[in-house]
């Protein structure tokens, strides 16, 4: 009996998690499955998962074209080994969840796909390679698949699926731009190909119909304005009308209609997706609560007892003092036990960080108190506690930025650095002295950690670097660069002693969530367009110092690369030789200027159809840029509304009790919570919504609120 | 009393069109008043204000340097007689207005300070020039305000109050930003400083703390990247990642957090503003009600026959039934007078727009209806009628595509040309013939007219054009190119044939009002940069046709400029020397792209401050850019919402009776009448509001919500 009331409270501790942390993965609610589950979700699981999907995307850097060679038993060993981890946690996943909602799981269906094809594709290369065939790698683009599919990224496969809905739309405002592209192009082709124009290159100009297609293209990217335009505008100053008439057309008003038109299809499949999700969770809510409801007269009520336990299984770190504000909250008349209603809240309830602010004596008043409280020590803290305190210091870091732009050479500004570097130890001596170190070393004391790391690892790497001049004679320049980075990323400090540029900081942390969804998409477009174009342009284009000898060291190794633009512009560096400088390439091209110098160049070398290459990049990092954008501000429209929300509903329920209630800086802020705050005003706490697995067998797309209400009859 | 009637009634009238249009003015009561308050009202009038400001600005085209010059008597004669117009807008606008009120108004103290000062200006450049002194003509910057503060540019207005609200918060921004942007060059002077590189073009690299400065700016905006990175990229790959960290920190974060920070203040500034329009409109209706009202039982009423004369004066165009329909819409229940909840509403109804879906007959059938009526005739509209016409058309469209690219100088294709001019005359001729002519050529057939216009505009010119061939044997590169033009322009009409396309066609119609917006703030802001630029920049680069013998013709007649990327682009005519090279260089600073060329180029040949102008200029348009696009989804947004409403609202209070009801397309869509919407369901009906000259005397940006309703007891 206590067994089934304790496997009871397990289950339904797992549902109350999940609907704090919103997370959807249809369990099976059996004992064994529960623990499971529990495994499941533990952090050491979920931190080795991650740790094996960017191991299994690093080994790029490790295989051929290698940044760091490595052999190929070892990448290929390595491979395995991150193949059998996934495959070790979809198995684990296959336990816990019902079979038949696994195989409808497209996204399980791909990692199986993606390991059998990593499998036979490593099997082959490794085959061929004893007999010295040489063969291509194909199944390394799978292996960002990993990254999105596995349940931890659902951010990034929300941001997926959003582009994938409005793929369709997009392709139609796509089709109408080329349209235009190609009859500007037409025109182009009519009015200057018979004047016999040349570029300041001396190439003929706009001769080719396709090479016009080509030019003009990029100059909707702006990347070659005004270049493109000067030999037409100076035949005759009114065909500049022509060129300002298409990047009208092309650049401005297109991308405002890209732009509508993706922010219309994002709201209308967004909106549908977050009542879903606030559906999902309600409903958790309610089978926890069915699972420990007991009668209290005739409302069904969970008991204060089974309460506290549960809230001690789910959220077992927080304070007997901060559950007790829970318990008052959700008892507010102190009854013993809570309705159905209050159980409900319980998830967000976790969800708001509570900031204790115990006045802490100092422990250097509890050591030495005679000495700490003596008057001396007294106006000492006092003065630290001065705002001119802040002020000197922020005169000593202008004065050191003086003397960081001064010559280095000068042997009394080398001393400089360290009566500086002295003077920052001794302020955060002060701090410490004066507030108290748990506090001042707090959690949410950003700027206090960041200060005190970087004087230290200045202070590190300074010593560092003169014990190895006195010993040695000689400057480590890795170390003497690190120093000097050090050195100008202290200065950073006199920003937070601004209120104003305070809250643009904030404003800024605001934004995080969407920009590391962003930046998970650009890894995984980045890694994908690496991979092809080592394959493509691989060795085509090499680097050589100045001064180098090597034949057609100034056209890139490459006598293909004679006048061109890259070869002119110096960009040798810039190549697809190993993942590192793919990467960078990437990167510049995502910067998009210049891109269709790399994409004339990189054609030159393979072949003119190589410039589609480039043209994907270009397009896909549009969408995703757009989306980001779209995003962003989505978020920051509804986390105002719900901090306000959020404040006005806590703060009158609440009584001063030594607790103080502060809205969660991190965990509450991601879409995902945010957003669902929208639709739960919309639930009817009586109702129980449909059951979870209806919502979750529900199509994604199709999840509309209409759908679910006709449903709930059932 | 018949009088006295009848001037209520003007009245009312006066309020009720304010109200349809969203007109603002606070004018006097009186009889005279009124009149003059209709008169001011005028679309004469207002075209001719607007006539005049434009000649104003357009007189820097012929003022020296001029695009075509005139004599300086001829220009500033034109110039007093626009100012004269200015100056008698001003009088009316005083007369119609109450005193207090007048003076009390911004735009009119800078409407009248800018006529003195052009005055001025134009009295001493007069004088001086007698005496043959040279001086500067610098009250030409002041002609954008009449631009911006007469009453009828109430958009653009708007925007620069949007601009200016917002600019406490961008500065901090931009100072947070500018302290990044000193910090990355400390970094780099620090780091690339010594190593001695260079640049591609051989100049030493990051060696001056300023230059530093410039050349990291330029690349915040991208247009230097990768050049700027290159020398240090090839010194050593790690360095690549302080150029990488400083895009993503100062291009990509930046842009996020300004992107918030202007959304959140607009979002904050617009809700208060259109609040207060929607308060206005209000209350100008309870005016009209009051000044019409009669008893009917206990309660005021409009009655019928007064509402109608009302409605004649506000829509004299509106058909009888479209009135009768208005009636039964206000009067749903037909007790022949209106209450004042529904008579609140008429402001809205007359923005309805009305389609009469008559059936007629087409005049040929009516002229000769044996002919039209016969098996023949019939046939041949059937036809026309199907689907069949509009593919076979569109096959044409696309041979003709083909027969364009295809080389002109072969006879066969040149008559060819006149075989496709057949072909889609003939298509005119018999959709004219099948179609309703009147229907034909509705307001609404976009693509019918453009159609139309187009192949009869392809017609003249060729014929004009063979013509002059076969007479003067001599070809007009001018007609020839309008020719060519002509005829691409006739194959958009292959985007009308697709649904997909022309529902993007209607989302792109919706964005013109802002683009309209934003291109009236950006002529401004070209007009002041443009007169600027020519004061500064005038005659320090020259244009001179390839093979010219002047000196120093490669390096655009300046010895400043040798070796200078500026003169090794060609970029020449990319000059300041007048009104229209001016606007061409500030749209290639547009674009951004270069722009760093052209700054460098300008700087050479005057002084390195110089670059400040194009920094400037970038700041300034990135804030319009960037204000453009958030009112573009805004609008969308409420766009949306508002649209369903009015089906709704509407749709459900009509009978069909002949009519149909169509959402204006382009009437409503302004951005004040939409977002009003928004705030309107907050009004209760019955409430009156405070009155107008409480909310007109409060101050724009202090019209919360709350300030008006604790007001309201007064």
């Amino acid at each position: 009996m206590a067994e089934a009331a304790s496997e009871e409270l397990l289950l339904a501790a797992a549902f109350v998690s999940d609907a704090q942390y919103n997370r959807n993965i249809p369990f099976k609610t059996s004992p064994q499955a529960v623990r499971l589950y529990y495994l499941y979700n533990h952090w050491i699981m979920r931190t080795v998962t991650y740790f094996f999907i960017f191991l299994n995307l690093s080994l790029a850097v490790f295989e051929e074209p290698a940044v760091y060679p490595l052999p190929f038993l070892a990448t290929s060993l390595v491979e395995v080994l991150c193949l059998l981890v996934f495959f070790g946690r979809l198995t684990h996943f296959a336990k816990i969840t019902p079979r038949n909602v696994f195989w409808k799981d497209t996204k399980n269906i791909c990692i199986m796909v993606a390991i059998l094809l990593s499998l036979t594709d490593l099997a082959i290369y490794g085959a061929l390679r004893i007999y010295n065939i040489k063969s291509i790698r194909w199944s390394r683009i799978a292996r960002p698949i990993f990254l999105i599919n596995f349940a931890e990224s659902r951010q990034i496969r929300r941001a997926f699926r959003s582009i994938r809905n409005t793929l369709p739309e997009i392709t139609y405002v796509f089709l109408l731009f080329m349209f235009s592209l190609l009859m500007f192009s037409l025109m182009a082709l009519k009015l200057f190909g018979e004047r016999n124009l040349q570029t300041a290159e001396g190439l003929p100009y706009f001769r080719n119909y396709l090479e016009i297609v080509f030019d003009l293209y990029v100059l909707v990217t702006t990347a070659n304005s005004p270049d493109v335009m000067m030999p037409a505008f100076d035949f005759s100053s009114w065909y500049a009308l022509f060129f300002i008439a298409f990047v009208i057309v092309n650049t401005y008003i297109f991308m405002s209609l890209f732009l509508a038109v993706v922010y219309n299809n994002y709201k209308k499949h967004l909106k549908n997706e977050i009542r879903q999700l606030a559906y999902m969770k309600h409903r958790k809510m309610i089978e926890a609560f069915n699972l420990l409801k007991e009668e209290e007269g005739a409302q069904p009520v969970v008991r204060e007892a089974r309460w506290k336990q549960l809230v001690k299984l789910v959220a077992p770190d927080i304070s007997n003092s901060h559950r007790e504000l829970l318990l008052r909250i959700s008892d507010d008349e102190q009854k013993g036990f809570i309705d159905k209603k209050s159980f409900v809240q319980l998830a967000d309830l976790l969800n708001i960080q509570v900031i204790t602010l115990k006045i802490r004596s100092h422990p250097l008043g509890q050591w030495m108190p005679r000495v700490y409280k003596s008057s001396v020590s007294q106006f000492l803290r006092s003065m630290v506690r001065h705002r001119g305190f802040v002020w000197t210091y922020d005169a000593i870091i202008l004065i050191n930025a003086i003397f960081i732009a001064l010559d280095e050479e000068t042997p009394y500004i080398s001393y400089a650095e360290w009566v500086f570097l002295a003077l920052y130890i001794i302020e955060i001596l002060l701090k410490v002295y004066t507030y108290e170190p748990r506090v001042f070393f707090g959690k949410n004391q950003f700027w206090n950690w960041f200060d005190t790391l970087i004087i230290f690892a200045a202070l590190t790497a300074t010593i560092l670097n003169t014990t190895l001049k006195s010993t040695t004679q000689y400057n480590s320049q890795q170390i003497l660069d690190i120093v000097f980075i050090l050195r100008v990323l202290r200065l950073i400090r006199i920003v937070d002693s601004i209120q104003r540029f305070r809250v643009i900081m904030n404003t800024l942390i605001n934004i995080v969530p969407t920009m590391l969804t962003f930046g998970g998409l650009t890894l995984v477009v980045y890694c994908i367009f690496a991979i092809i174009g080592m394959e493509l342009f691989h060795g085509k284009i090499q680097f050589f110092p100045a001064n180098s000898n090597a034949p057609y060291a100034l056209e890139c190794g490459n006598p293909a690369l004679k006048d061109s633009l890259f070869a002119r512009g110096k960009y040798c560096k810039n190549n697809f030789n190993n993942f590192a400088s793919s990467f960078i390439v990437l990167m510049e091209l995502t910067v998009v200027n210049q891109w269709h110098v790399f994409a004339s160049g990189f054609a030159n070398v393979t072949a003119q159809p190589a410039k589609l290459y480039f043209i994907a990049f270009h397009i896909v990092m549009v969408i995703i840029i757009v989306k980001d954008v779209l995003q962003d501000e989505q978020l920051l429209d509804n986390m105002e509304s719900a901090e306000h929300d959020l404040e006005g509903e806590v703060g009158t329920k609440t009584q001063p009790r030594g607790l103080v209630f502060k809205i969660a800086s991190k965990r509450y802020r991601t879409v995902d919570a945010l957003l669902q705050r929208m639709f739960e005003a919309e639930i009817p706490p009586e109702d129980e919504g449909p059951s979870l697995e209806e919502i979750l067998n529900l199509p994604p797309a199709a999840a509309c609120p209409t759908h679910l209400t006709s449903e709930r009859a059932v």
